[in-house]
Parts: structure tokens; sequence; C-alpha cells
């Protein structure tokens, strides 16, 4: 049986992940410190001889034999990964380093959740793997944005140097079920910064992790960006929003 | 008498500046692992009082009592940096959080020396320090120059977070004395890639330390471009060259 480590495996992206590779009947162990996940996401789990929970923080070295590696442990939203942005770099940075390391001693592949954020505030619609990205490096979203930027840096120097197999994944913005509800907006009105004319992609969940396991199965070391190739406004969003609970927009002209 | 910590001080910018510093009369404490420094570099200074050099490497902690710390350690040329790109990595990112870290308990002053390479293969020139820059995440330069984009954000997280006193140097090409030679390029004839059109500035050592010392001694926390604000062609530099020791160009055509 294929034994599987999933970085991460509490959050979002993470425990619908574990579902599914749980459902192809692979050997799933859990890394988790519970920053921002929780252990409702994989209750489901426990108890199961297939499934494994360890607390445990990625920016202190990890010792376990496994073949393939997941690593998606990083706060994703800015009210997370800004709460204290020295440790979203160790998590970052070290903690990918970490787990290159582990990758490097029981051979195992390995695959990064990137983020599109390594293009930053892009000059190019939509972006392709091969652009380089506009990112500020010292503003109050670079841990996140640099810190992702240098993780896939340390992926392909191990690849390179180490000979590590690597998969990056650019993963776009996802929603679904789980999803972090306490990141400061909940209770409040919706509102559209701007005319609303700024584009975002939306992918579903049960696409995602499609994507990413399809990746992993794949000789790919990547980037490839995963995401719903549709962009769609903010407005628009804010439009399909209104009509679901026809609620005011009291701080924005409202949507034509 | 104030207590200034050099690390990198043995190499060519930081041994030069610790000419300086000593000249002022500063206590003056150089940390180098000798990668690509030398002791011949600062050996006038040995056996004198105000001078001690501290055989170290800044990927593991350091504890010392400091007023000022300029941070040069890094190994600055492909050959070198390159050599080991993920030593290169944890020289930028954990040999800067450790000195951030010293800087935070002992709450000195703390500049760095980061690069024009932050502004990677730019789309502007001259670059100004609001540019973004165009790196590129994932070749074999990024260990540099993303180890050093990241060795910023860290810089400035820990002034937000920290309170830390920083500042930050973007350093463009510098010569003089002691420049390593041992780089892959000596002995060999002089070539121009491409058409020699690529432009570069070249700043004299001397104008480059007293930048540095005066960055230091204001109250700015940068990022400041340090250099020479003119820039001449590969080209104009091989003609100068040539003119001076009449050399052949066997792999270009000869400038006209
Ligand atoms: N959700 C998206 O739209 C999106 C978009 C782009 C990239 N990503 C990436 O996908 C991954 C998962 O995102 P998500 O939306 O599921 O976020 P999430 O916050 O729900 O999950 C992240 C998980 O990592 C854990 N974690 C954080 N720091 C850790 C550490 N130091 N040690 C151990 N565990 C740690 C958290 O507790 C959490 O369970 C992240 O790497 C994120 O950057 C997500
Ligand atoms: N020379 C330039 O034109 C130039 C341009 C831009 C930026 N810089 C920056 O200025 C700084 C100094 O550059 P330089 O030209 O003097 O290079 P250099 O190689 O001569 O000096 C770097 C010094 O750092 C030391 N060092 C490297 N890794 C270390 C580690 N892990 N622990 C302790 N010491 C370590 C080396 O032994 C060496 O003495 C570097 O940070 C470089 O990135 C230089
Ligand atoms: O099974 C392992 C092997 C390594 N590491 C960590 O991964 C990092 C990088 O390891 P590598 O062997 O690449 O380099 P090192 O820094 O040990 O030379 C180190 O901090 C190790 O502690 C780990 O967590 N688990
Ligand atoms: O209440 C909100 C929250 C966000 N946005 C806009 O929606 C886009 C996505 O913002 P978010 O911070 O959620 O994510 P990211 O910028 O990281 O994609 C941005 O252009 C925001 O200006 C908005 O108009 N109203
Ligand atoms: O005098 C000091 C204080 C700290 N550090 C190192 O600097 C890093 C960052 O320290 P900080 O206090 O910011 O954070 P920590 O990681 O200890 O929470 C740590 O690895 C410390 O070991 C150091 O080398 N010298
Ligand atoms: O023998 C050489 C070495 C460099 N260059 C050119 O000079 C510029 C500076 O190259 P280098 O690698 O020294 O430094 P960097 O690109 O980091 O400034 C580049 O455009 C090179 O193509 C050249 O024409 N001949």
């Amino acid at each position: 049986v294929k034994r599987v480590l999933v970085t991460g495996g509490c959050g979002f992206i993470g425990s619908h992940l574990i579902d599914k590779l749980m459902e192809k009947g692979y050997d799933v162990l859990c890394v988790d410190n519970l920053f921002s996940g929780t252990k409702e996401n994989i209750m489901k789990w426990f108890g199961k001889p297939r499934f494994e929970f360890v607390r445990h923080d990625i920016t202190q070295p990890l010792f376990v034999e496994v073949d393939e590696i997941y690593h998606l442990a990083c706060p994703a939203s800015p009210v997370f990964y800004q709460n204290n942005p020295i440790k979203t770099i160790k998590t970052c940075v070290i903690g990918t380093m970490n787990m290159l390391g582990l990758a490097k001693r029981v051979n195992a592949r390995i695959l990064l959740a990137s983020t599109s954020e390594v293009y930053g505030d892009p000059d190019i619609h939509p972006q392709k793997e091969t652009y380089w990205g506009h990112v500020n490096p010292i503003g109050i979203r670079s841990c996140y944005d640099e810190g992702k930027r240098m993780a896939e840096t340390l992926m392909f120097d191990y690849h390179r140097f180490n000979g590590v197999n690597i998969a990056v994944a650019r993963i776009f913005n996802t929603y679904g079920p789980r999803m972090l509800e306490n990141d400061g907006r909940v209770g409040e009105a919706v509102t559209i910064y701007g005319d609303g004319s700024q584009s975002r992609s939306f992918c579903y969940i049960d696409d995602q992790v499609r994507g990413l396991i399809s990746l992993m199965e794949s000789d790919q070391t990547g980037p490839i960006n995963i995401g719903n190739p549709e962009e769609y406004t903010i407005k628009q969003l804010a439009v399909a929003i209104q009509k679901l609970v026809k609620q005011k927009f009291p701080n924005a002209s409202p949507p034509d």
C-alpha cells in the first residue's frame, strides 16, 4: 500500500485531498500543527487503521517513512499569514526545506502546494507558467508571496542538486465546503473595493483535488497552474451572491 | 566606543568596510566562515585590540553584544553561489534571520547588503527602489536573487513586527582591489556575449563603502540603491580593457 504524507491535512484543501486518498485505499499520514486547520475536518478517519494524525510543526524536522509527500502546510489567507509574518516565512522556507530533506532521505516524490500569488499583481492575463511575476518584496503580503516563491526555488534546487523527484502546483482560488470562514469578514456586509472590475478565477475543491492527484501521479515537475480557466469579475461575483441571498450592498454603488 | 559587527568581513566589500570602521576608531568584530573570503584581506588588523575575528557560519545562531551590524555574509558571484545553491539559500534566509534575531535581542541597528539582482532582468532602466523587479523564481540564479529578496522581506517584517532598526542597501556592481579573481574567468581571453550592448554600472569600492556607512549612520530604512549612477555597455568596458592591455578578442568581432 502506498504510504502518503499530507502536510496541512487538517486544512481546507488538505482534508478534501485526504478524503480522496483514503477512498483510493492509500495509507495516509496527516501532519498538521492546527494553526488554521481543525481536527473536525479529518475526524471521520480517526480510528481507521490506514489513517494517522500527527500533531507536528513542520518548521521542526520530521522523520517518517513515506512514498509520497503532498506538502500543503501553510496559512493561506491574509488574516492568518499576516498574524505572524515571520512564522509564515519559517513555514514556507524552513518547513519546505525540512520536507525536501525528508523526501531526499526516503526517496519520496514531493508535491508543493504553491499559489497563483507567486505571480503577484500580474501585468499579463491569464498568467502562463513561464511568467516570472510582479511581486513586491517588502510589503505586508511578501511573507506569503515571497515565501512561496522561495519554496519553489528550494524545490527546483533540491531537484537539480539532489535529484529529488518534485512537482510544483500553482493553485488558483479554490472554494467549497470547509473553507475557512473565520478570516475576519464573516457577518460583514458585502462590499466591492474599487469598481469591482478586478477578476479572479474560482475552482471547485473537488476539481482542485483531482488536479493535485493527477499531477502527483504524473512524471511532471511543473510548475503547473491548477484552477478554473475562466475568470469572473468581483462585481459578477457580488451580483451572483446578491441573487442568492438578496443582500444589500451598503458600502458600494449597487451593481446595475 | 561603538561595537560594530561585520558579517562577511573577510570578503571584498567587507574587508574594505572594516578598514574604514577601524580608521574611524570603532570596535570591530569580523564574522566569516571563509567560504569565499580570506584572512589575508583583514590580516593587517590582527593583534590590534579593537579588532577581533570569529570564524563562524551565520546559518548557526550567534550570541554577541554589539551596537551595529553590517550584514554582508553571502557568496556574491555565480561561481560561488551556484556551487551549493541550497547553502546559498540557507545563508540568505536562515543567516539573515539569525542576524535579525541578534539585532532584536541586543537592540542593534542592522544593515543588509542586498543587491541590484533583486530587480532581476529589469524591464525599466534605471531601476528605482519602488520597482518590484523581474526575477525568475525557479532558475539557477534564483538561489541568490530570491534569497536576497527573502532577506529583504525578513528585514521589513522584523522591522514592522518587532521594531528592529533596519537599513537595506541594494548594492550595484562594485570593483577595486581584493575583488575575487578566482571566479572561473581568469586567464581566459576577453569575450563579449551577444553584441555587447547590455549595460552595467561600476562603482569604485571606496565610494561603495562610503555609501554603506552613510546609510548606517542615517535613520533611513531604505531600500536604497548604492552604485555608480552612470551605466556603460559591456562593449565600452571591453574597449577600455583593450586600450589598457592591448589584448586580442579571439571569440568576438573586434570593436570598431
Ligand atoms: N485555498 C486556496 O484557494 C489556495 C490558493 C492558493 C494556494 N493554496 C495553498 O494550498 C495550501 C492549503 O491551503 P488551504 O486553503 O487548505 O489553507 P488552510 O489554512 O485551510 O490549511 C493549511 C493547513 O496547514 C496547517 N499549517 C500551517 N502552518 C503549519 C506548520 N508550520 N506546521 C504544520 N501545519 C501547518 C494549518 O493548521 C492548516 O491545517 C496552502 O499551502 C496554500 O498556500 C490555497
Ligand atoms: N561585489 C558586488 O559587486 C556586490 C554587488 C551586489 C551585492 N553585493 C553583496 O555584498 C556582500 C559582499 O559581497 P562581496 O563582493 O564582498 O563578496 P565576497 O564573496 O567577497 O564576500 C562575502 C563574504 O561572506 C562570507 N560568507 C559567505 N557565506 C557565509 C556564511 N554562511 N557564514 C559566514 N560568512 C559567510 C564569505 O566567506 C566572504 O568572506 C554580499 O552580501 C553580496 O551579495 C556585492
Ligand atoms: O528525514 C528527514 C531528513 C531531513 N530533515 C530535515 O530537512 C532539512 C534539510 O535536510 P538536508 O539533508 O537537505 O540538508 P542538511 O541541512 O541536513 O544538510 C534538515 O534541516 C533536516 O533536519 C527532516 O526533517 N527529515
Ligand atoms: O469584501 C471584499 C473582499 C475582497 N474584494 C476584492 O476581491 C478581490 C479578492 O480579494 P481577496 O483579498 O479575497 O483575495 P486575493 O486578492 O488574495 O485574491 C480583490 O480585488 C478585492 O479588492 C472586494 O471587493 N470586497
Ligand atoms: O542573539 C541572538 C538571538 C537570536 N538568534 C537567532 O535568531 C533567530 C531568530 O530569532 P528570533 O528571536 O527572532 O525568533 P525565534 O525563532 O527564536 O522565535 C533564532 O534562530 C535565534 O537562534 C541569534 O542567532 N542570536
Ligand atoms: O566574459 C564575459 C562575461 C560577461 N559578459 C557580459 O557582461 C554582463 C555582466 O555579466 P556577469 O555574469 O559578470 O554579471 P551580472 O550579469 O551578474 O551583472 C552580462 O551581460 C554578460 O553577458 C561578457 O560579455 N563577457
